[in-house]
């Protein structure tokens, strides 16, 4: 049932673009939603999908801006005017207007927050902008619904009807004090149900999670998702409500915080995406291709080191790349489930518990896959010595690779530094290095070449 | 601000469980957050946990059950008798109680249900059980306020009291005809701001996203994150309003799908977890090392068939694990990108163009590493024509290694098979044998070993 972008529907809409045909372009889109019109900006180069936030009245063209890709945003506010762009950001929702503010350049912030129409917005929208992107700050909005602990729940209504015409969807009414210190909350549901002359002061739950203007990104989200919450109150250093954030912006949160995970695993750095161009997706990625190459050459230092075993045992050398697959492969996997557990928070029990556990499993991966060795060593006619040299030097790699994997995410994790920065590349470089120079070490102890 | 459990007070519950001081358990339990109670749970045994369970109350110790990981819940479940699994039951929403039943053994599935006080509510469960859970159907709860469109907004209210008792969070108001046909929606914000003596067919929203019982889970979270919905209604083949899917569960699900997705590029199948049992854990990682292997011993039959190069150019085999690793970390990106796009939709353009994207990246990147191969040769001493060979079939490596990376996922994705299983291991692997291959292949053509 979802809508979707056709090849037919988007000609047709560039057409009636170049024809400059704006009543038509009103006419087709004007009962679209936010998420679809945005589908068809991003579809558009940025000279029509200008023409086309022109056409269209704000409410909806503020949504569908907000919905676009950064840099397809980018584009099309660079074509507007101050003017054009304030009368975007008078419709936003404050948290997605300081964002797209935050997005412009220097310059022009200050033109543009000046031709705010609606003073109370745009000072709202310059408070939040002081506020680091990725904390509890940066994440709010400040529309939300708030009455008095003293009023009856008539006056409430009243209030809030007043309140709400700002305020998209109100998941609770929040209760503050006097001096505006937030003292508790109330759902909708409770107001509709509560009998009219009752006192808020009756019928507020005055036990409310919140958060503080200063709390990181992660740990709203963690909170949000821990306590089933759909919104969050946020107050400052005093206890003042200031704001609160929604779940709609904690779900983008996780999906970006997820994405970047599985890119940093993946040896891409920075948020790409397949669209991005060619300068930025290999910013993103050759840093790492030569972190991979600086590890390839190290390698090729160590095997150089014991040339001395090509005549006697050059079999060694065949199994090298396998060697080094499996250090990588395995330090993965360790490093991809430890960091996960860090991101879940549910790493649990001793150091030396964790420890006795990765070689326990390591140990079982090792013997299986030493096992198979010795197999094919057998039936490719190897020298049974070299088979078994190979099998055991393996399963040291194996175990050595685990516990690299392991402990390193969680290091970094204590100093404070993203793990997930540890998986992919960096793990299966340095355990290549090391899990190759292990390998020729121990086979040279046990062949004595 | 969020509970932490501390050892303290864990070792005071475990006290208190051993004295089986049941007023004192729950003197010091009774205002916790059920997610609280959960992480409790979690650090206790399954007989402490159960003895827990059995102290508090099923409002809370519901909720709490549902938060613990499905291992603990499901040892706490077999302590439970039918009856006391039946009062859990009572006072969970349908969704969570048709998990939990789908969890237990199919013997005791029926006595538990038949135990359910409200018999209401066990029927609707028994409904929720038969859809596959991976749809709508099986995301979805039976609990929703509806109205009909023919009730004036007091008689609306009026109802809305009744039925929000069982509903802990109202979205949405769906408004349905005579037969039970979902017609719209209304928000409570409208509802509470609309005049007393409104018709709900005059203030209603006749325009209602919503998905059937058979929509799949991951379209149901893409349209509800598309449309920045908190809950979506579910209707049946003849269009009639059976149950609603609400954020929290997509949550869930969009964080389940990303971890999957991480941890299969990882090179681990299933869902598993650090704390899991070593078994577990190795059935979720040895398959993958198996599959390595056979590429790994792949390797060594390729590497065997170019051993006349030994003696001439010894430094082609020294060179081997760095094209191996250039090979698999360029298939993982490119897989990556392609996996990330295709999962949010905004894979664009024709296969032709991604083609020349790809190839020109790879040509990038080929360049600037094959730059470095030679400075590196040439620093070290390396015969230069050697060097050059090595830097032109690292680039022709990082081609096809590019392309296999981007093409693979989308023609898996094609055919039905989630593309994810292609990043990680499965490409780390073909990229190898094949790298290795052409790397050998086109050293041989041009250095005429």
């Amino acid at each position: 049932m979802a809508f979707q972008v056709t090849t037919e529907f988007l000609e047709k809409i560039e057409q009636l673009i170049a024809q400059q045909d704006q009543d038509a372009i009103r006419e087709i889109l004007h009962d679209f939603h936010f998420a679809d019109v945005a589908e068809i900006l991003e579809e558009l180069d940025s000279e029509e999908a200008t023409y086309l936030i022109k056409s269209l009245e704000s409410d909806i063209t503020s949504e569908a801006l907000m919905e676009v890709d950064e840099d397809v945003r980018e584009k099309i506010l660079e074509r507007l005017s101050p003017n054009e762009i304030a009368r975007e950001l008078n419709e936003m929702d404050t948290d997605d207007a300081a964002d797209v503010v935050a997005e412009l350049d220097e310059d022009i912030q200050q033109k543009v927050i000046d031709r705010i129409e609606d003073t109370d917005h745009a000072a709202d929208i310059v408070e939040l902008l002081k506020y680091d992107e990725d904390t509890a700050g940066g994440l709010m909005a400040k529309e939300l619904v708030k009455v008095k602990e003293t009023w009856t729940t008539a006056g409430c209504v009243r209030e809030m009807r007043r309140q709400a015409k700002n305020v998209t969807r109100v998941h609770s009414i929040y209760v503050v004090d006097k001096q505006g210190k937030l003292k508790g909350r109330l759902s909708l549901k409770d107001l509709l149900t509560a009998p009219e002359r009752a006192h808020i002061a009756d019928i507020y739950i005055p036990k409310v999670d919140y958060v503080t203007v200063h709390t990181e990104g992660e740990d709203v989200a963690r909170i949000m998702q821990k306590y089933d919450l759909e919104a969050i109150p946020v107050v400052d250093e005093k206890g003042t409500l200031v704001g609160r954030v929604t779940i709609d912006d904690i779900v983008d949160f996780i999906r970006d915080e997820a994405e970047k995970d599985y890119q940093m695993a993946a040896g891409i750095s920075g948020d790409v995406e397949a669209s991005d161009s060619l300068l930025k997706l290999t910013r993103a990625r050759l840093p790492w291709l030569v972190l991979g190459l600086f590890g390839g050459l190290g390698s090729v230092y160590i095997m150089k080191g014991f040339d001395e075993a090509i005549n006697s045992y050059v079999e060694l050398f065949f199994f090298t790349p396998l060697i080094a697959a499996m250090a990588g492969n395995v330090g993965v996997q360790s490093s991809a489930i430890i960091v996960q557990g860090l991101a879940n928070d549910n790493v649990k029990g001793s150091l030396l518990s964790r420890l006795l556990k990765e070689i326990g499993l390591a140990l079982i991966n090792g013997l299986a896959l030493g096992i198979l060795v010795i197999l094919f060593g057998w039936i490719a006619g190897l020298d049974q010595r070299v088979s078994f040299t190979i099998a055991i030097s393996m399963l040291s790699v194996i175990i050595v690779a685990a516990l690299v994997g392991t402990f390193v995410p969680i290091i970094l994790n204590k100093r404070g530094i993203d793990p997930a920065i540890a998986t992919g590349p960096f793990i299966t470089t340095s355990n290549d290095i090391f899990g190759i120079f292990l390998f020729f070490y121990l086979s040279k102890l046990i062949l004595g070449f």
